[in-house]
């Protein structure tokens, strides 16, 4: 197996080289670009369109949605005025960062303060590409157990921001906002924790106060 | 790019070839195996808690436990007088064929009728890989989404059966039992569907009497 382990560590360089290139690219253009990663079906989609929502007109956004298969998300987000380039990759597990860099060239850079870029649905195979991103947004539902934080740890210790969704949830299943926080601030103790409820609403505020902040520094060239 | 998918194309060719030897092992023993799939938290674990109660101590079970990195789910399961082989991928975001017949060495397959391998939470890469199973079962859980079938389609293509699980939940989310069947039934006709919750116990009868059938059937050499 020696030659396969070669193999991979090649193509990481390759995603690594092509991934400083991006962050140059949004340096340049002072675009804030967050990654947003979870396990299908923990409501990126869902706490992306209330991201856009916060943040839309104050900030000029875009989105990158990739999907294994179909162009469903995009279609979700196609409802507001914003940019959306699908990337389909037909089987594919993660997202890499050529692919984040042909899809740009769909997009006017100059134009923009944030892109969002929502990861396939996969809490493993992600952790392993960086994409040019300023920062990976890991997304975990009240539903999946308390315990993701420890059984797919890579994830969570690449990720800035855990964003602990379905809270609403919460009566109806066997999971602990206490722990969940334990155990992923044992993973990785720099990590900054929001509970959000994409139903009710609750905890958005919090989320987009945050990241407007970050957006603001962006754009301020710092 | 050429040549990443030839590798690719290899490790895959090398996998069918040990999958295929497990199969006839199996085949040997009499030994009924499935896997287990979903994305992370969908409830594979608690389904083959359930699984368990039901079928021990009529037939003789035992289980791999797939998991990236923690032995979480080999310690809930060893509460039952089964064994239970740990695999810790260590990363790796699926199981293989050969650390499958490696865990094989681990049991006494003449005194088993039923195998279950659990793998790694992923509802995309381990659709790729043969373990020499008898068939697959995919989890998907109510609170996912009912999009589910259509956005990782290959996994509900190569699955003989679809758990839908966590109905218990479904007065709180937006969630369709009429769509989820919908939208795989397109994806795979001939998916076997049974709905679930662990937490009632509702449709685990259902299904344990058709895995029944399938270990009584195995078990007559047939």
């Amino acid at each position: 197996m020696g030659n396969i382990v070669t193999v991979e560590r090649q193509i990481l360089r390759k995603n690594d080289d092509i991934a400083a290139e991006n962050r140059e690219i949004f340096r340049r253009h002072n675009l804030f670009v967050f990654n947003l990663l979870s396990s299908p079906g923990s409501g990126k989609t869902s706490i992306l369109e209330k991201t856009i929502e916060k943040m839309v007109p104050k900030y000029r956004l875009a989105v990158v949605e990739g999907d294994v298969q179909t162009d469903l998300d995009a279609q979700r987000i196609s409802r507001f005025d914003v940019p959306v380039v699908q990337i389909v990759t037909k089987g594919g597990c993660h997202l890499e960062a050529n692919l984040i860099q042909n899809a740009l060239k769909n997009l006017e850079l100059d134009q923009l303060d944030l892109l969002v870029i929502e990861n396939v649905g996969n809490l493993v195979c992600p952790s392993n590409y960086d994409l040019g991103e300023a920062l990976k947004v890991v997304v975990v539902s009240t539903t999946e157990g308390d315990d993701k934080p420890l059984k797919y740890p890579k994830m969570f210790r690449v990720s800035e921001v855990m964003i602990v969704n379905k809270i609403d949830l919460l009566p109806y299943v066997d999971f602990s906002l206490e722990n969940v926080r334990k155990n992923a601030l044992q993973i990785n103790p720099n990590l900054q924790i929001f509970e959000t409820s994409c139903r009710t609403g609750e905890g958005i505020e919090q989320w987009a106060a945050w990241l407007a902040e970050k957006v603001e520094t962006s754009r301020s060239g710092n």
